[in-house]
């Protein structure tokens, strides 16, 4: 498989937005795609990530591809093979996601996350679960409890579950409980102690100003950077189906009981499977601030976009026009396959600093691995970042 | 203000879905309408009203349009009128929201509500609260809360809250805590143990057939009849901003933590002023079942297609061939206000076996309220109703 990864690494871009974007379109049409099985594209989460923790970041991303690769390559549908790719990011303690979550304003951890199987289109989520180590076998158990059919006397399986109620279904259907305090990582209890005494400070810095001044003064002060948001995959099957997942600690001292984007329907994670009404296969999953991307509807949408015949153009278009005026910083994993021409086309797309992404064939023996930053010089949230590459699927039916 | 109401209630609908909508639709071009100033729509949830209460819920209709109206003649912004709606709509024992909800699997009531203010897009929302008497109150205040800015040390604000993070944000905002086996009426604690006394029943005649046997068996029963879904509201103020708002105890016997539509972004309700983008302004409040409304987005979707100038003829194609095979039981009151023509035109449809409606604008002395039924003989969730009116507001820009 080539793609657009190699000639992104050699040549940062230097240059904001449209001309960056170019040099991949045209790098893109000298490619000549070949032939691969499955495939799957992981991403670290929306933020920034530190020169001094690339390597865990594309550590991570690695072991998350060959996890869902080697599901795939033992006959795996492409829902299962995602939720296996969200349990490597889950349990990486450098990622926003499971182990090593942003903890909240009481100092607890509360999870989002959410599963899209793009075959059948039912979608599994959880949101603020707590003490569970990974919140995405949650939303897959409910995806596949709610595909069994009706519960009994007539009555209707859950798709979103919250909550202390979340955990204990959790716990009834054999997903063992993990100790709350043990979901913490050194690098979340340090974050979390920084952020309190940085919350102390401004308000009080505030005291005797009056409540809006109060919180416009604030607002100058952006979250920590640093902090990463929800991790996710993509994934198509050796059939040809799609799928989708993220998982999310949350916004770093939220208020307990907030849901972000993560556990939305629509808003986290997307997939579609080709159908009369869809050309092309699409999923989609996102990153960044939840309270934006439940506003943009910013999974589905993209997922829309991306049935364009030119799918780099309608992603800039989308971020360009609906996004970034809306959610100042995201980032993203479209990935579109086009069924009549066996042609996989997978991005991502950024707002932020910096974005860590992998991906992998089933005929890959290992998975590669980058880190998108920003030009030298632009601002995140004004100006953004495209890549991506091509490859042509071996077959879809066999 | 004249309506298809009197028309509706003189002539029960003989025919199924085609024939019914005709009839509206001629009976619509032969209407004048009238001016008036605000508007408001309340519906009493999606389900099977019997006769004998029949008038309860055209009483509580007509108490929910008289609170909005009255606060929109004291000046009210729509989303702060269509709260006040809601409140009376949750405080009634009969509806399944707020006071008398369904309890759920454990006993306990867990309320979801959600509230979007067309101006702003703002929406705030909460899932699976409990021991608060209005829940819709709770999404209101995080909706305003939200517009304030951000928090102390560039936190975000949340937009949707879930569980006992939820009560104590409440709480903590001087929204007063209420005791939970208050909020049970004696209809809701009755339905509970007949509910619990069928599950007991139909696991025992299941015992010794194999699970998926089960699972099968058992949906062919449905949930008792005679129960209703999410409660909802739309209003248009006196400067022409929407409002949507809804409010649901959510399915009976539903699994703790469970969260329905009625607390999901796009799908429990929609509100959007006129923009660039959109000529009309739209509100949509939907109910149903929950599970079935998110995956079809149903507000925001029934929303997108009431911008065509022919709305009647838009939601009756959206109902057909988008929600009917995909959310086999829902109501909704999709409202349509032409800003160029101050038009207003406001509908309601249904797959259930009827729907309550009440509607008032700032100028009439009282509601009007309605129970629509679909035609005897029709089965619900395979043939719909859709009714409504026009009328003109008096001026937007006074």
């Amino acid at each position: 498989m080539e793609s657009l990864m190699n000639s992104a690494e050699e040549q940062q871009p230097s240059s904001p937005l449209a001309n960056s974007w170019s040099k991949i379109q045209e790098s893109s049409k000298n490619q000549k795609p070949k032939c691969v099985g499955g495939f799957v594209l992981v991403h670290a989460g929306a933020g920034y990530h530190s020169e001094s923790k690339a390597k865990e970041y594309k550590h991570v991303c690695k072991r998350a591809c060959q996890r869902a690769v080697d599901r795939l390559k033992a006959g795996a549908l492409a829902v299962e093979a995602v939720a296996a790719a969200l349990v490597e990011l889950e349990d990486s303690p450098f990622t926003n996601a499971g182990m090593g979550s942003n903890l909240n304003l009481s100092g607890e951890i509360e999870c989002d996350a959410s599963i899209m199987d793009g075959k059948s289109l039912h979608y599994g989520a959880v949101g603020a679960i707590s003490g569970i180590k990974n919140p995405v076998l949650v939303a897959n158990r409910l995806l596949s409890e709610a595909q069994k059919g009706k519960l009994s006397a007539g009555r209707i399986p859950p798709c979103f579950l919250v909550g202390r109620g979340a955990h204990d279904w959790a716990v009834s259907h054999g997903i063992p409980p993990c100790p709350s305090e043990k979901m913490a990582s050194k690098f979340s209890l340090s974050a979390y102690k920084r952020n309190k005494r940085k919350m102390e400070l401004a308000e009080k810095i505030d005291t005797g100003h009056n409540h809006t001044k109060k919180r416009r003064q604030s607002s100058e002060n952006e979250n920590g950077s640093g902090c990463l948001d929800t991790v996710g995959a993509v994934v198509i099957d050796l059939e040809g189906n799609v799928a989708a997942a993220v998982s999310s600690g949350g916004l770093a001292m939220k208020h307990p009981g907030r849901v972000g984007q993560a556990a939305h329907y629509g808003c986290g994670c997307w997939a579609e499977n080709a159908c009369s009404m869809n050309s092309h296969s699409t999923a989609v999953s996102t990153s960044g601030c939840g309270e934006h991307l439940i506003r943009t509807m910013l999974a589905r949408e993209c997922s829309a976009a991306m049935q364009s015949e030119d799918a780099h153009q309608a992603l800039l278009e989308a971020m360009q026009n609906k996004f970034i005026s809306e959610s100042p910083t995201c980032s993203l994993t479209p990935t579109t396959f086009h069924t009549h021409r066996f042609v996989l086309e997978f991005l991502w797309s950024h707002t932020t600093e910096s974005m860590c992404v992998g991906y992998m064939s089933a005929q890959d023996s290992k998975a590669k691995t980058h880190i998108s930053r920003l030009p030298p010089g632009t601002v995140p949230g004004q100006c953004l970042a495209i890549e991506g590459g091509v490859c042509r699927l071996m077959s879809v039916v066999e």
